[in-house]
């Protein structure tokens, strides 16, 4: 394998939306088409054929593939604004690069590379667009719902684009889909790990808490006499990182990232005040226990302060659990290579976990320096790129049962 | 005393300013001449004479008053954005009606009510602007720095006015001010009182606090990993709250009205947050003992959770004593008109603040429903301003000896 082909499309990638700081290559925007261009002028290079579905997804495959089951190896060219240039492009220069090994080896195997559109929900406020797509689930409703920072539907921007998201309906003929990824975390770079095998991509449930108390003047009111809804929100946000911290041997976390508070004024006591709370892990259960402690515990605050409360529910989705064949293969593999790895969850969401219930899927993750991402100083080192890139090669090949022109994963123990 | 005379006068006053909700009078503009021309006419029909220093505050004195001492009685005809019509009326008419009864009586002692311009700092961003201008008491810079929504500064636009602020300074013929206003609290409605004998104003001391942590995924960072400033300042103003409960024995509160938080994203652990601390009270030994504890707290809170704190002091003032004997003056009074009162401090300030450094200084609460102020929804009792006003009429008919023609205050005990 030749890291310096990597290094070069990195480089060829580098300018495109190149922003103050970082690169804003919003999804469906015209920098995202210049990064899908790209993407299929290093395949042409390469010998390889590039097609895009009917959402822009582009897919990368051997000349003379046959219809039938193949694997994909994925993920997205877009970004966040002002984001960095790992997120997303790396997994897909993997692919594109275990496909190059597999074409020098002279192996026509049935392994495409695949990049989705749209995966930052930045564009239009959803994430994982084109996986969710592909696999026909997303309610075409909410293409028309969801809206970019100009006013245009996301349906409108696809159409532009000449796209037909009208009807969607999932593929049957995906054997396994791959997906290698920066950590966007500090457990790799904290363990002294090169690889993360991932076990679970960890589903948030997403709620806000309101608390009403009674704006007061901060000057006239003594101490005895307030309903301080900040104060009561102060308790509550500690609870939430309590409950966090006790669930914390499942994977999971608790995060108050939001509070919101009126009349936010200095000589005011304040009257109103609301939390966002996001709460994530791969356990369900674990999960569940935290939000209803904190549920509880919200109640109590509430009761105690003589301050109103309510919760208001934003999502809540499902643990999305690796394939445990994939996983095996995978560990098996790095050990193979020699590699310093670890199995981990997954906190942040993919495009992964849309493809996962429909075909076994496995993600492979590398360091990026101290856990940043979404940012301009977002930055992983090509030479991991490269290490897990040789990774899916290696499982790739260990799995590709060349007699029967199929791939055989390994059941996990 | 007529208390019809009073709800005549509120009743006329009442139009000005008339907003969606509650009055906009701000401080130098046109509604608030209106309140000062109003206040002019019934002076005349009383046959007072109306006169106007060079900020635009309005005095009314008796016909052929002497140069030499006077008595003031006042406050401020200005209102917050959509504020209520009581607020600072209610002190500039309860002067009227106290020198209507002594005109009444054929007394022309040397009592003057003074209406002052600007108490609010909604319109400059700067309070008390009439009365620390009449006593001499601003920098004249600040008239040039302080700018309203349009950006005009306070100096050009009292200048357009034809007003002179350039002179400022200290009158040394004040014998006393007495002023009364509606409290802004529920310290007198919980306690079923009709009247307040102001001890004492406090003084806020403001500032923010700081914390810098590390901004994170939410989702990919695990709980012990984190460095979440928006936990440490949740820490921080439950401290607050407890170190002002630690001295409310002497009055002192201590709130937290404003919090900043970044980014405040759902997904992201808060990176950088502030609070906007105000810690208020009488005694300025015990608001100096708050203060160190809450500053005490948050280093132990950044120290433990590893977050960067820092302080940046917002303004500092001392508390203004009331004069004893005027207090003494007033409760003695209060007792022979068998009024329902108490004493207490004023945790908000008000244009007795300025003037109690160069005249002995009295103030009288009266109740406003649920303690609300600056808003639409403030409503005193003109039963309760007309009380405040013969108490104002009892104080000052008890302690001025006509054989002298001088104002004699007893001492307090």
């Amino acid at each position: 394998m030749d890291v310096g082909m990597l290094k070069d499309w990195f480089a060829r990638m580098y300018p495109v939306g190149a922003a103050k700081r970082g690169v804003t290559r919003l999804g469906y925007s015209d920098e995202e088409d210049e990064m899908h261009a790209l993407l299929r002028s290093f395949a042409e290079e390469l010998g390889l054929i590039a097609t895009e579905d009917s959402f822009g997804n582009t897919f990368i495959s051997f000349p003379g593939a046959k219809a039938g089951g193949r694997v994909l190896i994925g993920s997205h060219l877009d970004s966040v604004p002002e984001g960095g240039r790992y997120d997303g492009v790396a997994g897909v220069l993997a692919g594109l690069l275990t496909m190059a090994e597999f074409g020098a080896e002279k192996r026509s195997i049935p392994l495409e590379t695949v990049a989705f559109r749209c995966e930052e929900s930045s564009a239009f406020g959803l994430a994982t667009v084109g996986s969710a797509l592909f696999v026909g689930m997303i309610d075409p409703e909410t293409l028309h719902i969801a809206k970019n920072a100009d006013g245009k539907s996301l349906y409108d921007a696809m159409k532009e684009k000449g796209y037909t998201p009208d009807n969607v309906s999932a593929p049957s003929d995906i054997l396994a889909y791959l997906e290698l990824h920066i950590e966007q975390g500090r457990v790799l770079e904290a363990a002294g790990k090169k690889l993360g095998i991932v076990s679970a991509i960890a589903a948030p449930v997403r709620f806000r808490v309101f608390f009403e108390g009674r704006q007061d003047h901060s000057g006239a009111t003594p101490m005895g006499m307030r309903k301080d809804s900040l104060c009561a929100a102060g308790e509550a946000l500690l609870a939430v990182e309590r409950c966090g911290e006790a669930e914390s041997e499942f994977a999971t976390v608790a995060t108050v990232g939001i509070i919101r508070n009126e009349p936010n004024a200095l000589n005011v006591i304040p009257g109103c005040t609301s939390l966002g709370v996001d709460v994530r892990g791969i356990d369900a259960e674990s999960v569940r226990r935290a939000v209803d402690a904190i549920r509880k515990e919200v109640a109590e605050i509430g009761r105690r302060r003589g301050v109103r409360f309510r919760f208001e529910e934003i999502s809540s989705s499902m643990p999305v659990m690796m394939d445990p064949s994939i996983v095996h293969g995978l560990c098996s593999s790095a050990e193979r290579l020699g590699a310093d790895f670890m199995t981990m969850p997954s906190g942040a969401g993919h495009d992964a976990m849309k493809i996962a219930p429909y075909a076994p899927s496995g993600m492979v993750f590398i360091p990026c320096r101290d856990g940043v991402s979404h940012s301009p100083e977002e930055h992983a080192e090509i030479d991991d790129v490269f290490l897990g890139a040789r990774l899916l090669h290696e499982f790739l090949s260990t799995n590709w049962k060349e007699n029967d022109r199929c791939f055989s994963f390994p059941t996990a123990m």
